[in-house]
Formats: structure tokens, sequence, C-alpha cells
């Protein structure tokens, strides 16, 4: 992210169009929109969150903005990226996904203390399918860089889910388990929260390892 | 959510101008944007997710869609708000931040077999103004119901920054901890497995547990 992104909190009426009155504004401007996010949404009013670059400074763009009849205020606010980070991501059972996110959250902290933006997000699933797709949603999830898979037995359509997502680019750490998805991870880890700490190192600038440079996949 | 709410994944054109193109075709077709969110952005195109209710059936609207020369690739898929639904945001120092995710993730499994949608999600930070940024910028994330502040001390602009958001509707959750924070907090827990326990059961709808009816606030 440049220097010049902006982070814009903007309330403005609810309603079919009003998206589209916004980025017409901002594109006007020759603004990139690198996120946006609908953070609230009523009868009356919706808060929008954007991330914008802009080529110039954002004063013409805010007061354009703020002139909207369907603006009611629009307000500079920190990034999400700057805020947040990096995220991880751990699917599977609450007992392990427990555990992952114990390594990976103290790991986290260490890195974050050198000045990484690191967050870890987790979700319990059971069920084949629940979690194919929860592995299949990772790569539209904004920021997320490294997914866990933390279970005991996993295959079949989470195996394809997994070498699709590796297939666009993010990274899979999978449990030693039962099933066919450790084959189609990128690492496979025994102790859960070695799972954690690995998947945080993977990720930070702050850390020296490279998944792509270990001599052992399995450990 | 209703029934008609449409999870769609576009890959389009980068540059300037894109979303306001995409969300023009999407106002024409009376579809309100509930969520939107720019997955992946490089040189050449990007990934953008949307949730669109519609008035009608999504063909017409995904005809034009694919029409658009910036539009690359339009796939209807599962939204977010189906697969990671309800999230509880956990902030404050790792070794703490580690055991309320610990409580927050297996109560969350015991919701989630039974139907319920709940992730947790955690970011360890250290410091007073980037605890009181990362409070302030829950309310700016889609789905977040709940938020934990897991530490030792914790007040000052973070005490500012609790009041805030929950004049805001966040419901928060604070361990029993030294600073001013406790006292601006819903709800006060010294043990921070039972804090992350207390909060699935707070958002939780297969749960039997109001804050508002509670005796006592310090547990």
């Amino acid at each position: 992210m440049g220097a010049r992104t902006l982070g814009l909190h903007v309330r403005a009426r609810s309603g079919p169009g009003i998206l589209h009155q916004l980025t017409g504004v901002i594109a006007r401007h020759q603004g990139d929109i690198t996120s946006v996010e609908i953070v609230e949404r009523s009868q009356v009013a919706s808060r929008v969150y954007f991330e914008i670059e802009l080529p110039a400074t954002a004063d013409a763009l805010l007061s354009e903005l703020r002139a909207l009849e369907a603006a009611l205020e629009v307000e500079v606010v920190p990034s999400f990226e700057r805020v947040y980070g990096k995220r991880i991501i751990i699917v599977g059972g609450g007992a392990q996904v427990g555990q992952v996110a114990i390594g990976a959250i103290s790991e986290a902290d260490r890195h974050n203390i050198r000045g990484e933006h690191i967050s870890v997000d987790t979700i319990p699933l059971v069920g084949e399918k629940p979690l194919a797709e929860a592995v299949r949603a990772v790569v539209r999830l904004p920021r997320a860089k490294a997914l866990v898979l933390a279970g005991s037995l996993m295959g079949g359509e989470i195996e394809a889910a997994v070498r699709e997502v590796r297939a666009r680019g993010l990274l899979v750490i999978s449990l030693n388990m039962a099933g066919s998805v450790p084959d189609a991870a990128d690492l496979v880890v025994t102790d859960p929260v070695q799972a954690g700490v690995m998947a945080v190192m993977a990720v930070a600038d702050t850390a020296r390892f490279a998944v792509e440079r270990l001599k052992r996949r399995v450990f």
C-alpha cells in the first residue's frame, strides 16, 4: 500500500444505487478502490468503508463526497491493512482449532511487537461440505495469507478445495491427520501449537522462514 | 438475509472506475448490495465479491454483468454470511488472547454443530494507541457482534474507544484487569476461557443467555 492510501468511512442513505453514486465520485477523482466493506445496514442508513489509492490529495474528493445528497457523514480513518494486517485462517474441529490458535496468536504477538501486523481468524466447523466451502471461501477473504486445517479426518471434497486454493496462491498447512488432505497441503505438522507458529512464521516479514526452502514437508 | 441473497464472485480488469461500472449494472437491476469485498488486486485483474439482495431471479443481472467488457468472469458462490457467520473479535496480549480464543472456539464449535455460524477472530497487539485503533476499527468489520478485551492493563484512550463502540451497539466484554477498561465494558470476566465462552453464548441464537438479563456484571 502506498503512502497515499486513504481510509474513508461514509455514512450514507440506504438503498439500491448508493454505492454506484459513491464509486462514481471516487472514479472521477482517479481513485483506485483497493478495499470496500459495507459495515452496517439499516432501513434508513448504511455505513461503508473504503480504502482508496489517490494520485492527489484527498481534499477535492472529500468535499465532492460530502456534497452528495445521499452522503450523511464522511470521515477519514486508519486503514484495515494498517490495523489488522495479514490474516491466518484456522478451520476445523474446536479442540484442535483452539490449540493451533494458541500457537499462532503467541507467535503473531512476538512479530507484531516488532512492527508486523498479523491477525488470527478461526472457524470451528463439522462436515465435509461446510469445511470444503469454508476452504474455498478463504481466497475471497481480504488479506488472508495462510490457511491451517486443524482436524483428525479430512478428505474428499475438502482435498479438492485445498488443491484449488493452493493453485490460487494460498499457503495451506495441514495437521498430520487421517484422510487425503495432508497429501494436498504445502506442509504437514503433527503438533497443533507448532502448526500455528509455523503458519505465522511463513507469512511474517519479521521471520526468517520460507516454506519453499524447507528440506522436509512433514514435521 | 433473505432467500434471494446472491453471492457473486467477479474477476474484472483492474483500474479506477471498474467498481463503478459493476455497481451500475447491479443498481439497474434493483440489486441492494449488502456486502462487497475486493479480494485480490494485480496490475491486470481484480477479484471482487458481492452479496446482493435481488427482487427477481439473477439471470438478467448475470448476463448483463458477463456482457461488460471489463468483466472477465462472473460466478455465483455461497455467501460469507452463510459460511463464516457472526464474528467474535478478541484483542489484547498474546497469552490472554490465546486463552480467550480457546474458550470461544470450543463454545462456537458446540453452537455451529447445532446450525449456528460463529467464527472467532483475534489480534495480539501491544500499546495504548494500536489497541484503541483496533477497538474503533471493530465497528467497521462486517458481521462483528462482540469484542473481548484480553489483557492485564488497559485504560486511557482504549477506555474512550470502548465507550464509542458500545454506543454504536457492539457488545464489549473485558477481562478483570488493571486500568479503566473494565468500568467501561458491558461485562467483566476474570477467567479468560469463560470470557470467550460467554462472548459466544451472548451472540448465539442457539444459546439462552442474554447480557441484559444478568443480575451481575462482574464474574
